[in-house]
């Protein structure tokens, strides 16, 4: 087999058979196959596409080349969540110990923020103590003794995805469905899911920016699913405007603690609520309605709040936090920022939001960038809601006196204010699974 | 400027500019651009095209990459010619001497063999004596002395196409016109041409397999020769066959010697007549039928014969070959073909020929292979002429005795006997200038 003779195929808008794909990503894992005919084939499939079968193959052949973590020592089906990025995306931190404290197992493999969006594995360690950096031996026993773990994705998960996207990443190819949905699943694969929910981000900080979009990516992941036999379900949510008012990693933290509490903002708990709905349905917990009678009831009794308190507690961190903010690093400098203008807020740049909050520090700026776990921004104001001149709409938070010039210029310019109000957008857009899409 | 950028805007089918061409070419000659970013552009530019401007861009970038010769010194207008490869295309060695005897100065930098087809610079080399690495100084005295001299390209003329190509060759991005169209066109503007003739070749034995990519090949590089001021005329010429009988360096030597002294086959003759009227009318000598009859009196008076004479001398070679084959290196083995079949040579697979001569010591097969200037085939039947089972087809030629059986077998194979005759098409098929292409 010649990888000439594969970049070739493809070029010609061939199908390319399942050897040949295990091929080029093998080959490309060890350097046997050099970067620049990688590249070639990338560009190739950009332009020509892969048909679910070989999306499918080459998912497969990523989760392969690395270390597949087995989670078959924890009883119950595992049923993993994975969302395509968003500001103030603090999903994960309410629904998993949701969903874990309903009895179904969540270990959780998350990441790091990228770009303008965040990462769960930052919010979580702005915990004092907690830690994500753990061996898998205590990965699984923390799943086993508390139901619930998350932890940072080990190197050795899907390796030829890693060094793939980094290519992707420099030679305009990262943007292509089947090479996105294939990028997404195999991860997940890897790290050992029997089912798997998607949260596809769609609007102006997402991603995706067309529901249009946002449905052939949902499609390309519930097709992988069902051909690798992994049941997959996507949820397509707006992300017009940032999830919940907070954006910075101790906030969303906090904000986290605060649905719990059960007085979180609408959109977030709303969100959560229909996540955790679709997961304990994939784990077998009964019908839709049924789940989310258990889904309300995590939160109404208070169970899913404490299954927080012993997921920070079995990781290291202190549950004291949730008790007391003030445990949580304090930023130096707080600011707040005054609307310009009257009328009603029309829209918002929600990823220029994100880039403001990256600015004031809860964000990399390079991959050596430390965080501010206390750096970020707090929304009183968003999409829909009237202001008045002069009026406070947010609060920055930084340790950089400097930066908050240049973030408040962003946060200003990210919205839009209008006279007329504008109509509002559901949360939840559309449902994607093997029987088709729904729109909700 | 980001090379990112360039890809990206290529990929989404964009038109790159005069700038981004530039910064992608001499970024990529010097290395700022990696490999992997050059190969994702070509396969962007394979799959979505340059337009007619963009394709003069790439040249004049190219061109303009390392050294341009400067053929000012030498009076009269600069006609350079250039086929796209052939199999037995000795044109050069027959009309550079006609133009030249009809006082047109023939400046020519010519190349070596590669795949299956032969080079200029290798059949020269065939003749005991002939120098064609020499300095630029002696070129051009050559030429201003004797009217023509032919040598091997400097390493240094259109270097990012050299480098360019290396990268087209293992990516599956050699096949696109505006790509082959810019790399040969670079190569005779660097080289000093004021106008060029092209022959287009078209059939099995080149790389342009119908008609129709060869007139749009021709049609592109004649765009080019418009756009940037050097007119540039097209003839798309059959290679169904190979032109003449004779395929290797000495045997293809001795028939154009043969055709210039007015015993040549008919084909090549014709051919060479064309190509000279050409390039004379490109020189300002006049209508296109006055030419011809120059052209032709060139031949009959045996001016262009004793202009071969005065080019070998003047680059060193042994004119005496041309009296005394005998002179020429002998081949160790000999051995004739004979045919397995009656009937009409309905058609020849030219390509498998020509890589024929190539296992008897005619071509190279790696890089640093040597040539065997005296291995190679001549025909004594080609297609439309009637052979009977047993009779002499064509005479091997090598000095590897153990080579002769797999020749043998292909030329076997090359050849379609049947009990019809095929109807032959003409050596000159279309012309094209930038008046349009004109079907002959």
């Amino acid at each position: 087999m010649r990888m000439y003779d594969i970049i070739e195929k493809k070029r010609d808008g061939g199908r390319l058979e399942y050897e040949e794909i295990r091929f080029f990503v093998e080959g490309y894992l060890k350097g046997a196959v050099p970067d620049y005919q990688a590249a070639a084939l990338l560009m190739a499939i950009f332009l020509k596409g892969l048909d679910s079968r070989e999306t499918a193959d080459l998912t497969m052949a990523m989760a392969d080349s690395g270390e597949r973590l087995s989670l078959a020592g924890i009883e119950g089906i595992k049923v993993d969540k994975h969302s395509t990025g968003g500001v103030g995306d603090k999903t994960t931190l309410v629904l998993g110990p949701m969903v874990a404290a309903c009895g179904v197992p969540v270990a959780k493999m998350s990441g790091r923020g990228l770009g303008h969006t965040g990462g769960t594995i930052d919010k979580l360690e702005s915990i004092p103590g907690f830690k994500t950096e753990i061996p898998i031996e205590k990965f699984t026993a923390g799943v086993k003794e508390t139901g619930i773990a998350i932890a940072g994705q080990t190197a050795n998960l899907a390796p030829a995805d890693k060094k793939l996207y980094s290519l992707r990443d420099v030679t305009a190819t990262v943007n292509s469905i089947p090479l996105i949905a294939s990028s997404i699943m195999s991860k997940k694969i890897a790290s050992g899911a029997d089912r798997i929910v998607l949260d596809v981000k769609v609007g102006s900080g997402a991603f995706m920016k067309s529901l249009d979009e946002a449905v052939k990516l949902a499609e390309a992941m519930v097709g992988i699913g069902e051909r690798v036999g992994k049941k997959t379900v996507a949820l397509i949510t707006g992300m017009d405007a940032p999830l919940g008012a907070a954006i910075g990693n101790s906030l969303e933290v906090i904000e986290a603690i605060e649905t719990l509490k059960g007085n979180g903002p609408e959109d977030l708990e709303e969100l959560c609520i229909e996540l955790a709905s679709v997961m304990l349905e994939l784990a077998g917990k009964g019908q839709r309605s049924r789940c989310r009678e258990m889904a309300l009831e995590s939160l109404a009794s208070g169970k899913a709040f404490n299954k927080l308190l012993q997921l920070i507690e079995s990781q290291g961190g202190d549950k004291g936090v949730a008790d007391d903010y003030g445990k949580f690093k304090q930023p130096k400098f707080i600011k707040e920022v005054f609307s310009t203008g009257s009328g009603y807020i029309y829209s918002m740049k929600t990823d220029l939001l994100g880039k403001a909050s990256v600015v004031l520090g809860a964000g990399r700026e390079t991959k050596e960038s430390a965080i501010d776990p206390s750096a970020g921004i707090l929304l009183y104001k968003k999409t829909g809601m009237r202001v008045e001149k002069g009026e406070a709409i947010a609060r920055l938070q930084t340790d950089q006196e400097e930066r908050l010039e240049a973030a408040e210029r962003m946060l200003t310019e990210s919205l839009e204010i209008s006279r007329e109000a504008p109509r509002l957008k559901p949360v939840l857009l559309a449902e994607v699974d093997s029987s088709g899409v729904k729109l909700l």
